[in-house]
């Protein structure tokens, strides 16, 4: 099976890095391709960068669906763009952050999410809440380190996101760490050992969560809301992302008469 | 007071019909000017339509901030790109389904949306959810129509519009209408006659609540979640979003130190 | 249009207060007016206060309608009264709490609301949890001075004051502070001055929402949980309150016949 | 022990009914008395009457405290004034709706309340969340006859209220019965009988656990939120109900001082 | 009527302690016997320990059958084996927790619950999200001695679970605490004395519950989720749990008709 | 890597069936065995099979920690026991209900759960509660059909499952279905092909995410909640079950220390 890990934002690094977590942890058959948008943020720190992602991951997964994939992960925590890319996909496709949370509940009652800069803690609050699982979430702390800075981050600002973790353990009563950035996913053995409680990294965890859907043989539900989107030529810059052409030879696959007429 | 209502698709005659709803309910004084992306979606009916005229809104309110605007009105059921765009905006941003619902309650215990497509019904859920009013919302109600459909429609379709309402009062218990369309606020006349209840349409809910904020001097907060997006150059198509000149000027009304520094 | 601002409690300065609060704000073409019950408690600051308060304020509001009141404002932290006052009144009513809590998460994803003392705490939860603001609410903070000291309040208490309010931006991380009492209305340009961020103050609030309202042509729906209260008489010494004669002539404008009927 | 229950309406026939369930389920030992306001509604069926009722109920307080009650059932579903109630008594205060509910759960997993007005669903709604139950309610069923009416109902009222809980059962797959009135309590055996499943009337279960507290020697908690009310004399027709002369005797037994300072 | 209170560990101690607490609260014509399984746990401190908890509660429940119970009380914080035990009885069955937390917010806004051994946090946290009460509950604070450990606790161990109270008062601005742990009810004076707010202890708490009810004359609903077991023969070391033979005889109080059929 | 999937009934023919179902669905490399206790109950219905079934997983989970199993799979609706599995395990463990809903929400925005006897509904209820999951369950139906009779189901018997789905789709407006029983895995491609949506089924769910958990090198938090039982020597027939010996060995891989001592 073929899965595609799209980090949403123009930097290589993160790719890359990408790529080595996920290949890590892929089941023998799965393989796995990375992808970025040509164009957007270098670091989805707010949601004027989210918005500028969307648009990269839509491309992306258009892209996807010409190059057969089966699937598709989103590596940014906060999963912007979930939605809009299951309306555009043909299989599953699943955001790191709440592939991670779900994660964590399932080893631990109670997590933490240690992250970057302070001001993505509403992002986080949002996947949380969306995800149903506030009453699991002991905190969220934030080291305040902006996303590239951290790339070349020598052993003490790592210390300083261990510290954090050790806190939310101690004083939060946190009992697993979910990490709330895809750049911080080289960390967890480090961290693991360190720490001694499972630490929960999110593209990883998002692999598995596809691969496992397409084991099952689920595809995104093609009525009600994933539904294919509305056939529609957009104008300007958005021309490409027109849900028109690959509608045509998508069309076929309809769901049952008796639901397709439903209000 | 300047405020402009954005039309985030690209259609005129939503734009006109926005500028018609919003002069006729503004305040002596406000001066209400209309604007809608030069390209996008035709309309706005799916989370890939959404992904698509949330560029168009952060362009446009790019444009409003060198127009010095005092505020904007998002004039698209579901409130698509608010939080990005009060990123961007000194002063105060509403979207028209925020202002629609929180009016519905103040005037009465139950409403029900009514809406165009079927598919949109995720979006409705979202913003009842978001807004913190499920306890309020008696049903979602949707006429299979699409929106531009309903642009040229006759008087049966609004028949069937008008039904769809009747029934959510009749058997949804429902005791207010909310239009879940920004094209259907030219109906609320016809519609209020005709049933007795009151009927929230969300383009002048949102002008009058931009106003309202105003007029009480609040703007943007700019510590935390809407602060000024982080200084970085967009590259590709969305260079022109990049938040780097604009934040070079607006970077002095600083927020207090003890502030500054805080997790 | 005529607004009335109904100050619950029998002190007058309270009612200047708001009277200049409100002025302030208010549209052209907004007359506002004030008033307080004859017999009472002279300020409000428990469940008791508030039961006598609320007699008052229906008092005040039949007092409305017989001047043509086109809406009205209640201003008193907790919103005592607002659903027997909609019952009453033909225009909307609206309380200065809820009015207050949803500016500040217009401008702002967290608020903490400051109040004076600290047993009113049960009072501002009760608001922040029937609005279905609590994801937004960051804390409650009270300073421990009785509300009418407050009004002789030198310069030591409001400094007290602002020092809870720095406390709440700095460790609960709100990003706007609601005021938790009327008779704190004057000073909000003082605070924001300080804090740099958006201080929500009720009366105004309530003045524009409510200005908004009848903007919009919205009155209170009259079928179900806010129809004109059922015809009785009271006795004793509630007699002035029946709903009986005002409701005779209010009677005319129905609900329609198949809503009527409806359970 | 001395346990009063409170009619807030005027309708003697109402506290009479009372006396008789109250007695019929009240322990060895207990003594019950009713007693009704001089002045107000003669039935509770909005948010006014309940307005009104509040006032009496806080009256047929302070007597009770004169005369050593030990603890208090406010016998009007919706539960007016149980806050204020419990700042004045010194004993517990329980209202039979959130009685009833609770007792309902212990019997069932599913309860649906069935009541007289329609208009009073709001009042159920309210106490339902208040409680924290609504995963436990089925539905809110109303026959629409005014509450005084039913006081003379025949046989067809009985059986139109029977159905309604018939349709409770078998279509809301409701397990248990709440009945929504005080004046329905002498239903109880009748309609258990024919439709085999627990009815759950309010009077009776807050007698229970009033009954309940008292043997507990639990009081209401004198720090936060139901600490005796503020010393103030009330003006006008409300200064019989000031807090002043009952407060000075009952100020003695005081919270331990680290409890009183804090905020 | 008769009461039997199962303490679901097989420490003696602990039902006796349970005898004495009930006994001292019981109606006159109350007849309180307690019970213990033959094997299982000494102290329940994890949810293993509850899992054989609720073979020895059902055991337990079967012989109160036989013996003729008009209603039982699970003395363990946090209700163990409720749910089965009252698909066995015909009475009504309640938990100590459920009624310990209800009767604190009964007589005080805020309460915090505070235990022995850290780790049943988890269980204290699910009873209060079960029973709807999370916005009453201030904290759930422990002091780290084991359940046993306690039973012979000097005061050096009382004073550090007073102390753990005060802080809950104080810090946390609880109005009254809940005792977590069965053991804990002979210190209700103690506490009650020293701190000056309620104290609530569960198991009197719920035998005054069940009083209540059976007076009431309510008991398990038989449809639905509380319906008797399905009858069929367990294998094994659970041969004597069978519900077969029992429910021969129970099976003729039907439920009506026109339910036993609902789906 | 080892997985065992329990099924906690005594039926071996459900073994049998979640043994091709999870092997069907397993990756490379992944050893699926399947066990099932020796004594309890045949089908799990209602609570008090859920009772004894708890006692069969443990015992089968210290089984399996003797076998080196690296995860478990809980292969019952309803998820009985896996907060004690998960502190006797040390790997992961997961029930089929929580796989089976979160899997459905990744691929569609609402899903309804069908499944057999009415009375499992309560267990539908509770695991959608506990999972956060509310906002997606569209409807719990059932078809009365009891657990056993189903596995020899002759096709009509499976119509009237397939129609109730149907119902799901189109009444409620589900855009998957979530298969209510353990018993139901192999009808998903019968299901798949002629309703054309996606047909979650749990085991194979869970056997995916367990497997995701152990390839990402996530074990059981062994602080907190899920921390091993507490060491004690269980009397009578749990003897077995005791967590003493076992615990000796385990016990080396310590939490780090400043965590031992936390609250």
């Amino acid at each position: 099976m073929k899965i595609r890990v799209i980090n949403p934002n123009t930097t290589e690094a993160f790719s890359h890095k990408n790529l080595l977590v996920a290949r890590a942890v892929a089941a023998v058959g799965t393989e796995i391709s990375t992808s970025q948008p040509d164009g957007g943020a270098a670091s989805i720190e707010d949601h004027c960068d989210e918005a500028v992602a969307v648009i990269g991951i839509l491309e992306e997964v258009l892209k996807g669906e010409k190059d057969g994939m089966d699937g598709y992960v989103i590596a940014c925590f906060g999963d912007p763009g979930v939605h809009a890319a299951r309306e555009v996909a043909r299989g599953p496709v699943v955001g790191m952050s709440e592939a991670a949370l779900r994660a964590a509940t399932l080893v631990a009652n109670g997590f933490s999410i240690v992250t970057l800069p302070s001001r993505t803690r509403i992002h986080a609050e949002r996947v949380v809440r969306e995800a149903g699982l506030a009453q699991h979430c002991r905190s969220i702390r934030a080291i305040d380190v902006p996303v590239l800075e951290f790339e070349d981050a020598n052993q003490q600002v790592i210390s300083a996101l261990m510290e954090e973790c050790r806190r939310a353990l101690v004083e939060d009563k946190a009992e697993s760490i979910v990490l709330g950035c895809a750049g911080l996913g080289d960390l967890v053995p480090q961290l693991g050992e360190a720490l001694g409680v499972p630490i929960i990294e999110g593209v990883g965890a998002a692999v598995k969560t596809v691969e496992g859907l397409i084991a099952l043989g689920v595809s995104t539900s093609k009525i009600g809301a994933y539904a294919y989107p509305v056939e529609k030529i957009y104008s300007g810059m958005f021309r490409a992302l027109s849900p028109h052409d690959e509608s045509a030879q998508r069309a076929r696959p309809q769901p049952p008469t008796q639901t397709a007429s439903r209000d």
